[in-house]
């Protein structure tokens, strides 16, 4: 069955994340170790709606490792939701004469992918990539070690100048349904607090933990995902603002700087190691599955078992803010 | 005139930017070395007016040259804006017998300095220590170069992003009066268009370049001053989505990442020179003045010029992007 | 048992390494938190040795999360070899009332703490503090990510340089024992090669490498860790310079900056963990143990057999370099 | 005589430097603006003598502003030097029908260039594209304020370990002729001393500034330029080691990282400056001339007058560090 594969497609899809490259260049390469040939499809599904192909080689993914963003685009595709669309997209494939498919990207990347190989009968690898963090059969998503550290790096500029004024600041950070770059960016940053959707911690609590917290503290971080429950930093401002009106209290939105820029050591690793093991599972008959790194191996999940089942919040990091922050 | 002084004090206030407390370590280190005592103030005027004063030693002030923020904080004084307040600071510092300040700051700064000065014939010192380089007196304030930089850096993300989905930024970053970190930094990322209030080029003469701009050029990054009179990064996003609707357009707010961070080694020499100016002034006898290094020399402005008259913009610098967004 | 422990110290000793101070932060704020004293240790055995401690409160490690180094400073202690230094720490110890020790270091520091804990009965943890990830017991150690990301950051400068002068760069990286910074950082920039004592792969493979390599690929990045049996990059460079006289090869030895610099938020993260467990686990009545992290839990190892058995190299990740590189 | 001109080539020669690419980008899209062709010409004058050359269009140069090294290549060239090689290169250009160049580099470069345009009457205008800052005619070259950026990131880390051992640093930096890498880095990182080939204070000065130094300051860092007269960083060590055998001293030699890495937002905006500046030079009737940047104008000086009058060292930053470091 595996040597039926001959060449293969990859494309990247959803949001863009830091590591994309790196993924793309592991799989270009590690096809063409395996003699295959490889074809990129630029932005997306749409781009394999519409026939936008490249012939990649070993040169088309020079020097790409460590380049934010992702040099084949991604977009979202109204029409590979409609099954003409697929059927199109599937008849440019073959007329390409493409085998197989390693899509990169997440939720939604993966619940297309699902569909189309099950319709077409295609081998599809995906891999996940997305700064969320938020798949299940991997312990890292590409992209969020470098979304993190980015997140720290701004929260540390702007610890500098709270401290400064002895403001609070309400630094508002990616994850519309998980609170997994919050949470770990926040314990980086040192913050006060952390407000993600995983937690029952609501509002009271937060005041109740300003409220007790050293009189000596002026400056002071709150770390909240987008998807948080009390509605996001802004309103938490209002009411921040409105409990305790004698602090010097803002609110940054930290915004589309967490997608983007040069991936982290362990994303250009983990992109790296997942693009070989993309090209190996498809040569060894695998479909249907997301590439995955569980305690340092490659483990293989059913697209499906992965984006329904959400990496739950290890509540022993929430515990860790509560003895830290006071 | 010159040995009358013995001991100094010195103070941040306002805004904080990079390079203060840099800029704090050469009047201390200068003070030293000229065998004169030095005090660092607390928060600003408002310390002076509360006598939160610190002994200063070659030691306070080792390691901090790299550090953001400012180690003698700043706040805003409302009590200083009163005759009473003043009198106060001024019988804080005389029972501290300290007989000349450093102020380290902006425009509010300066304007505090120069009644305090006259009031009560303190000789003053005044450094430009402002992210938003909009004195007069000094090619480049003390921060400024730290924050575009700051704004290149965030912006490199966003455009990471932007190339990927085929995006328009709307990207906004500090100045309420002074366009001149849009201006630079904008310049910097290849935007290609950049907004700020210095000019006339308004929102007509964007929409009209983003409809004869190149066709093949589908990533675009308008950077846009706080103060711009187009009332900032949302309202020219409105009127962008509504003029072209194919366009997916977003907006980013740099915030108050601007202000913090490292200095830049231009910044970290800019203050360390005026630093050393500044105690060299006040041993000179000058007062009421302002330290600014203009065409690589020391120069010395009123405190009242200096606040007088805002840099203009410079003309080439706005051809600049003509030329080369297109 | 537990509740005898009523006063902690905490040193860091070895090397210094990046997160040092997170972790410190850590012991201090959990020993607060858990109602214990907590002493910080100046300069590693030897301030024990001499009595250099400091009282630590929440504030004594406020804002030091982000700062590379160790606020406690670190040194090598010949008299702690001896039997007589370690008495006289002891009693240094005793006559402070420190019941229990935190010590953050690598080998030599945890064979210190062996001897020393069995001598006097003493109650010891130690965190794996070190930027080579040489111990058994930890899938990290604290240091390592931001070493690795520190060595991809300075090879992607040199990259540029390499590029535009089609040069072979050998780039040297820290590890005398171990070459795991060389080969995750080395995976990270898409090194052509990476040499490690681990790895049997010796001189000939590289030359042969070169030798089939591609031809259109003028510049080439060649890891290798300082421990490397082909002897380092300078010998590893006159072997290139005479078998490839055509090559413009270059050396370099990135040296102490793998050692310093702001931690990773992995880092961070890493060591406030943990810190955590650390005084969890003295309270637990725990000793002679080293906290490490494997696979996302808390694991405790003893400390004899943390550094006698070396992590393994992750064969994979050398095939890997294999599959990607040429 | 202006309107004579039609096809430009551009070229980078020499060093690379971080902020070429920027100009480059700026000398095309410059010449596509006044409706000129232009010619990417590879690996500087070899590229020339051997007609690599390369279509350039706006596409061409997208997205490079921020990347380090030179998309050009550079390279040295031998046959160049020969009266024959040039004839050769100028056949080359003819046949192209390149009529003016633009080249991007140093001392080098610029000697070439001088030849050259007088052999075939070429016009040339040439453009200060490298780290060292030692050409006369503009105030600061391009990739000179990335240089002593990285230097000074570099040596912020070394600090960290630096004060962490107490440990005295010998840092080398790059300057073969000149010590302005060094002197701004240097006061950028605090350095204790400061050794350039253009400052007579020798090994005794440096030697008896160690000895009245501050005791209680045990960690050190010196900055070397590579071409100072003491020898580098290494004879350095072995003095100082020798003559304080109870520092714990370390050398450091930065190395090649000085040349890469993303070019700051000032050397972007000054690259794009010139860029522009050379083009309309040439359409002006300039030749054999630099264009540079001095007192916030452009100006342009005859390029053998460029190389021959090096920068002074501004003798009062010499003073600064006398007076901070102590």
């Amino acid at each position: 069955m595996e040597n039926k594969i001959k060449k293969i497609g990859v494309l990247t899809s959803g949001g863009d994340s830091p590591g994309m490259n790196a993924a793309i260049r592991a799989v270009v390469r590690t096809a063409l170790y395996y003699d295959l040939e490889v074809v990129g499809i630029r932005r997306g599904y749409e781009g394999a709606v519409n026939g936008e192909f490249i012939e990649m080689d070993r040169k088309s993914v020079a020097n790409i490792i460590q380049r934010g963003g992702t040099i084949l685009k991604t977009a979202r595709s109204k029409s590979f939701q409609t099954k003409e669309g697929r059927q199109k997209a599937y008849e440019q494939l073959k007329s390409k004469e493409i085998d197989a498919l390693v899509v990169i990207g997440g939720d939604g990347t993966f619940t297309g992918a699902t569909v189309f190989g099950e319709e077409f009968d295609l081998p599809i690898i995906g891999l996940p990539g997305t700064i969320d963090n938020d798949l299940f059969g991997t312990d890292f998503t590409i992209g969020y070690d470098t979304a993190i550290n980015t997140a720290v790096d701004a929260v540390d500029k702007i610890r500098d100048t709270a401290e400064s004024h002895d403001r609070v600041f309400i630094v508002e950070v990616m994850g519309r349904d998980s609170g997994l770059i919050a949470l770990r960016s926040g314990i980086g940053v040192g913050a006060e607090a952390i407000m993600i959707p995983e937690s029952k911690t609501g509002v009271e609590h937060l005041i109740h933990r300003l409220e007790v917290g050293r009189k000596d503290k002026s400056s002071k971080i709150i770390m909240v995902a987008e998807g948080d429950d009390a509605g996001g930093a802004f309103k938490l401002g209002d009411i921040i603002k409105e409990k305790f009106p004698h602090y010097d209290t803002r609110v940054s939105i930290l915004g589309h700087i967490q997608r983007g820029g040069k991936p982290t050591c362990m994303d250009r690793v983990l992109a790296s190691r997942l693009g070989v093991a993309a090209v190996e599972g498809l040569l060894e008959g695998r479909k249907a599955e997301m590439a995955g790194l569980i305690h340092g191996k490659i483990v293989f999940t059913p697209l499906d078992h992965a984006i329904k089942h959400n990496q739950e919040v290890n509540q022993s990091l929430l515990k860790i803010v509560e003895i830290l922050s006071l």
